[in-house]
This record gives structure tokens, sequence and C-alpha cells, in this order.
């Protein structure tokens, strides 16, 4: 699917709210975990490999979240599950994998990783004008998720690369790249000024 | 150090605070991260490892944050970094190595694990008497040292492993029991109910 067909995804979209992290606390929390330079061109081939396989990564991802009636209550609403709103985040969910593996940690990256930020805190639903869905997903998911969505991503890797080396230098940017993105998260959860 | 003559440490004191979270809230969240028996097995084994080790990992982490004004700074005054608190911290983060290992998760760490999470956040300071350093550590950087905190450790549990897998199921469970613990202590830095 076209980037500007999928419904609700706005990444890059300039109307966003420019972000309330700067360029240099970005820095900072970076160094604080160890991201570099190489973990940028190891995201890059870890996209040209999970690019293909995106589909399928999202089968396990969904699987995963669908084997536990605690997570799946935050696509659902009275009436079960709600196909619709699953399917529709689905669409933006593979697209973050790629966003992920091409990130270019500017400033329209910020604005869309605050977006997403609120989408799982007080703006869910809106995008996909779910009615009845928890109004919020509690932040010790969405942190402990980092685990999951981590370990999960290796067979994929595995695949398209032979070389165990390689193979362990994008898992680990991945890692990185995955938890920065998480704790840029948790800044609309957090009391005032605790970020 | 006798666990007892650890100034400040509390583990087990039965006058702490009960948690706020359940310990069925930690099973959940545990479920949501993959932490299983196989994790207990594996940290217990790790301690082992690790426990002969402290001092020397514990000169890994400090340079790690001796090295990052904007770390460093959270244990500072005007007058610059203030040795006693470095060290007074340095014998109960330690202990925690070992603990982490050899986690009960009943009630009783529960408890350890909010009044750690108050030491980051509100009650910064006062275990120690310090004064002049900043009032709370930004949640920002505790998320982010989840990952020099997991990759740092690699090459001690080497020591004393040559069993590349074990090493690797060690490593994974370590990873865990770090974003678990992180994830626990999140909880008085969230807005109301956010956790
Ligand atoms: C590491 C953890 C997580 C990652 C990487 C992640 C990733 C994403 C992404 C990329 C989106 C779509 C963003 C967009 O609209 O472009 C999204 C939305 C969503 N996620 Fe998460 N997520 C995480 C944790 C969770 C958890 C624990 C849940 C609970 C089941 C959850 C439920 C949802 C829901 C319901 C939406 C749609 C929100 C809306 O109404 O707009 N997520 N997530
Ligand atoms: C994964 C992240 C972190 C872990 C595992 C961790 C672990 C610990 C532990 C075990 C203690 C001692 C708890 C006790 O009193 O028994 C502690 C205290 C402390 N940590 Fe952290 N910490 C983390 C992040 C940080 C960060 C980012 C900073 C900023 C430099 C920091 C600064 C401190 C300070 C200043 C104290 C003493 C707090 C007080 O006044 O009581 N920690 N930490």
């Amino acid at each position: 699917m076209a980037v500007s067909q999928i419904p609700g995804y706005r990444y890059g979209d300039p109307s966003l709210p420019p972000s309330s992290i700067s360029l240099d606390d970005l820095h900072r929390i970076q160094q604080a975990l160890l991201f570099t330079e190489d973990d940028v061109r190891a995201l890059r081939r870890a996209g040209e490999i999970l690019a293909p396989q995106v589909s399928d990564i999202l089968d396990v991802w969904y699987g995963f979240v669908g084997n536990h009636d605690f997570l799946l209550a935050y696509f659902s609403t009275p009436d079960g599950p709600d196909a619709d709103y699953l399917a529709r985040v689905r669409a933006r969910f593979g697209q973050w994998i790629l966003d992920t593996c091409r990130a270019e940690y500017d400033e329209s990256w910020l604005a869309y990783q605050e977006e997403i930020a609120r989408r799982h805190y007080q703006d869910k639903n809106k995008t996909d004008g779910v009615q009845g869905a928890p109004p919020f997903i509690h932040f010790r998911y969405v942190n402990a998720l980092i685990y999951p969505i981590f370990a999960t991503i290796r067979p994929f890797l595995e695949k398209g690369e032979s070389d165990p080396a390689e193979v362990e230098r994008m898992h680990q940017a991945w890692l990185k790249a995955v938890l920065l993105q998480v704790t840029l998260w948790s800044q609309p959860y957090l009391r005032e000024g605790a970020f």
C-alpha cells in the first residue's frame, strides 16, 4: 500500500504540531542508550531485509496480542475485538517497521513520534473514529512490549543475512531504536516535567 | 558487605509501604514481556557468575555515568559530583545486581521496587540526606539506561559460562528482568491511572 494511502498515517505531515522534545534532547537520549551511526547503518540494512516480510512479522505480533486478552482489550469494544480498528492500525504498524529502519531522527520524525505517543494515550481511538474501546493504553504494557517486539524480529533478520555477527548488530540496533521510541512515547503519560 | 550493613538498603523491610501493584498485575506484565520460569532459572545461574564480579561491573556503569555530564549531574550539587552520595548508592546498586538475579517476585520484592522508584523520583536524595542535588531523575534517562545496563553485562556472563547458548539465555533473562523493573519504576512518574 502506498504510504499516502494508509488511512490516518501522518509521518511527514507538516501540519502536525512540532515536538516539545528538541534535537539536543534527542541526541542526549541517544547517547544514554549507546545509539550511534553504526546503528543507523545497521537499521538501513535491516529495513531491506524486513520490507518483504512485513506482513509475516505483523502476523506474529497480532498473534501475540490476540493471545493475551488483557492486550486485545485495547482493540475491543463491548461487542468484542473491533476488526476494522485492528486492520487500520495494522497498516500503520507495518509502515512503522519500515520507518523505524529508515528514520532520519529529525524534527519531522520527532513530531510523528509525539503523535504516536498521543495515539496510545490521550488521542487513542480518534484517528480511526473508534467508539467504546478503552480510552488509553496503560504504560506498563507499552514499555513491556519492547521485549517481544525486539525478540521476535530476530528470525526475520536471519532470513536475510547469514553472518551471525551482522544479524546481531542489526538486532541490537533494532532494540535501541524501539527502546528510544517508547522512551519518547512516555512523554504525554508522565507528570509535568518528569520526562 | 553484609546486606544489613548497606546504609539505606531496605529490601525485605516489613515497615515499607506495600506496593500498589498486585501480584496479578505483575504476572500480566511478566506475560507481556515473555518472562517465564526459564528466565528465573537463568537469572539464578547469572547471579552465581556475577556475584564475584560486582565491583568490576559497577566500575563499568559508574564509568559510563561519569563520562556523561548530563547523567553525572544527578549525583552532583553546585560543588560538583558528591563522592559520598556516589559511594552510598554504589553499595546499594551492587546489591541490586544480586537481588535482580535472585528476585522472588513476591510482595516484599514489589514493595522494594516501589521504594526504588520513589528514590529516582519524589524521594530522591532523602535516603542519603543529600542537599543540593537535582530533586529527581528524568524518566527519559531511566528508561534509556536499560540498554547499557543490558549490553554491558554480557562480557561478565561470558567470563563464567563457555556455552554461547547459555550465555544468550542468561543475557535475555537479564534484559527482561531490567525492563520489568524499570517498567514498575515508571509508576510514580506517571499521571494518575496511566500506569
Ligand atoms: C513496544 C511497544 C509498542 C509499539 C512499538 C507499538 C507500535 C504502534 C504503532 C506503530 C502504532 C500505529 C501508529 C500510527 O498511528 O501511525 C500503534 C497504534 C496502536 N497500538 Fe501500539 N505499540 C506498542 C505497544 C502497544 C500496546 C501494549 C498496546 C496494547 C494492546 C498497543 C495498542 C495499540 C493501539 C490500540 C493502537 C491504535 C491507537 C489509535 O487509536 O490510534 N500498542 N502502536
Ligand atoms: C536502567 C536504569 C537504571 C537502573 C537499573 C538503576 C538502578 C538503581 C539502583 C539499584 C539504585 C539504588 C536503589 C536503592 O536505594 O536500593 C539507584 C539509585 C540511584 N540512581 Fe539509578 N538506575 C537507573 C537509572 C538511573 C539514571 C538514568 C540515573 C541518572 C544518573 C540514576 C541515578 C541514580 C541516583 C542519583 C540514585 C540515588 C537515588 C537516591 O537519592 O536515593 N539512575 N539506581
